[in-house]
């Protein structure tokens, strides 16, 4: 992609009260747009970044077997009301037609997966089953103040496990365990991330969140180094009555650490097939209730929490699995030979397949430098009348300080 | 796909208020899910074939210089004030918070795009600048009755289009046509396909849709066989007085047809460029009015028309482009050698590359050529002890009516 021709540009000034590095390295780096309080429009780089995460969950998703559907966001009332949630959940969004309150914005779909797959699933011969969505939700967020970790419209991927007995989703709960931990080492931050008993009302004891160190984390977590699992502060408090010890191994030297949630997973076991009264047929033709489990992981939550975790003063530092190009290639000063090495070497990495942002504006050197650091791809390329004295590119690594020079004839095979 | 494992499978009694020939083979074939009324969960197999028309299109859209973006759904009251449309627009939902209305619910998203676009380009240097979206949109359809056509909730790809001229959007115009014409030929119903003179209120000239030829359309067409382009019988009674002629040729013998809107595009011109006050600055610094284009394509909408272009009395017939597999591989009986050369037949295709769907039900054969019908793949494959008498597979296209005995060593050379 030619930046000269890229619409949504890097931009100096970004709204007040966005606080959030996240919020402010995406809106700063043409990542984002906020439309408004909590609502953001994702723009090319920001939506790369976004299917880049998406096509990596939805692989690991579906190497466990879970079958992709899209729910609709329109959900009807009487469904919400059913599992008494039409009430009691607090950020539920309700849309009126003619005055009348007819439909939930859905925050979640357990009111729609549950009675779908009982359409379907009612013998034992059909189950488990594992089926999941990668779709926009919605949430009445009091106040978003967190860029894209919190927003009223946000994008998730969530998978529900269906299930014969608690066993059996015992076996799928640590698969799908196996599977969040593929993702995050694909996302760049496995080594960061910690499954996490979680606090959360009714799902207590039967939920874990993962989360990722970052000392700009929102979350506290004590971390048993020992076992490599951590529990939540907030879980430490009301349940263990403040001393915090490992729920593994009873570890009572943890390290308090600041941590960023990325994903959760639940045990829902029977709470909403017996709200929908969704049993199944055993083997010997006797009713039973379907088990259920519920995994997610928020798709643009992730892309938020990446900024987060791997930044520094000068702007966004991505992995190179989601980085929305590889390479960012930058034509330095007004020289024609500049100019046409430049569009050769171009189109060469176009060739090999190499994704690259190439920088052909006219803008200064120093404006250059500062955009691709702001807007952080893994390589930086540069192309000057000094490099090309020698025959050479400036090669840099975002997460490096080294600058070396390549021969031109040898970039490509240094990206093989 | 093994049929056995999708948890969603064919249905016999589908809801009596569906009428339209698409909602009910596709409620039937286990394509879609009816949620409430014109609200749809697309399952597995229909989920992959919006995935497909999805790629085709953004393809085609990428290939004119689009830049994909994904904007919100909820949209901030003000910019609908802005326009007009949030008294004017008869379908908008409106989304109250603390019972004070707030947002709409896009039903399109000019009010969104014409803002965002303006924030970015404002020298004559950033036009043109052409940006798309596939994105879930609302409208509050009084009475939904068309399946996928016409639904409260669907998936539209929309491009816009921002030029310093008219002849610039005229120039661009006429690409984003060529565009939907390999978008139509690409999804198997371009020969049956016209550009038509749409009616369409204050777009009136400078509107086109695009319509497909079907018996089952909604819509009648005066189509002129010299030109290849149609007129809208709406557009004929309103502005030629109830005689239809050529708007291109002038030619009064045109054949009057039924048929299916399946894109539409507009030149908006400044409508909305001057409701945000979007302008733009020229070579000698003057400021000078945005002109815009825009051009939509309705995802779910083509999956729902391709149904009723495409199907005989005993289900769909997909195109190949679009199918949810190339083939169905039929295993017939108890037969543990049927059994194992299915098994082994399966995992070639699948190594090969082969989209296969896998009928390796325990169910009779009659049920499995209904549910093959129904489902529509290409090509259907048959292992029975008969044809493995003859060391064979039956094949048979979907819209073919011959039956053919393949070699079972052949059958992946065929495919190639």
């Amino acid at each position: 992609m030619r930046q000269s021709k890229l619409f949504a540009k890097t931009v100096k000034d970004i709204p007040n009260e966005e606080k959030s590095i996240n919020a402010q390295f995406l809106i700063k780096g043409g990542f984002i747009d906020k439309t408004m309080s909590g609502v953001y429009t994702y723009l090319p780089l920001g939506w790369r970044v976004l299917r880049k995460i998406e096509k990596i969950v939805r692989e690991e998703i579906n190497a466990i077997g879970g079958q992709e559907i899209l729910m609709p966001a329109l959900q009807p009332k009487e469904n919400w009301q059913t599992t008494g949630r039409w009430e009691d959940f607090d950020a539920l969004i309700k849309v009126s037609i003619d005055e009348e309150e007819k439909y939930a914005l859905g925050p979640t779909h357990e009111e729609i997966i549950t009675p779908l797959v009982k359409k379907f699933a009612s013998s034992y011969k059909d189950l488990p089953t594992y089926v999941y969505q990668i779709q926009t939700k919605f949430r009445n967020e009091a106040r978003p103040k967190s860029g894209l970790l919190r927003g009223r419209e946000f994008i998730m991927k969530d998978l529900y496990s269906f299930h014969t007995s608690e066993e059996d989703l015992e076996n799928y709960y640590q698969k799908a365990e196996k599977a969040y931990e593929k993702i995050y080492n694909r996302l760049g931050i496995g080594p960061l991330t910690y499954k996490t008993f979680a606090s959360g009302g009714v799902f207590c004891q039967y939920s874990h969140e993962y989360q990722t160190i970052t000392p700009y984390g929102e979350d506290t977590i004590y971390l048993c180094e020992k076992c490599k699992v951590a529990v939540n502060k907030e879980i430490v408090i009301k349940e263990q009555g403040g001393i915090p010890e490992c729920v593994e191994c009873g570890n009572k030297k943890l390290k308090e650490i600041k941590a960023i949630e990325v994903g959760n997973i639940f045990k829902l076991k029977t709470k909403f097939s017996e709200s929908f009264n969704y049993q199944y047929t055993d083997e010997k033709g006797k009713l039973q209730p379907v088990v259920m489990g519920c995994y997610g992981i928020g798709v643009s939550r992730l892309a938020g929490a990446i900024v987060e975790i791997f930044h520094d003063d000068k702007g966004i530092i991505w992995p190179e699995s989601i980085a929305p190009y590889k390479v960012h290639l930058l034509s330095l000063g007004n020289d024609r030979k500049v100019a046409e090495k430049s569009e050769i070497l171009y189109n060469e990495l176009l060739e090999a397949g190499i994704e690259v942002l190439f920088d052909d504006r006219e803008e200064s050197a120093g404006v250059k430098f500062a955009d691709a650091d702001l807007i952080g791809l893994p390589y930086r390329l540069v192309v000057s009348p000094k490099t090309l004295e020698k025959d050479s590119v400036e090669v840099k690594k975002r997460d490096g300080d080294k600058e070396e020079l390549i021969k031109l004839k040898k970039v490509l095979g240094f990206f093989k």
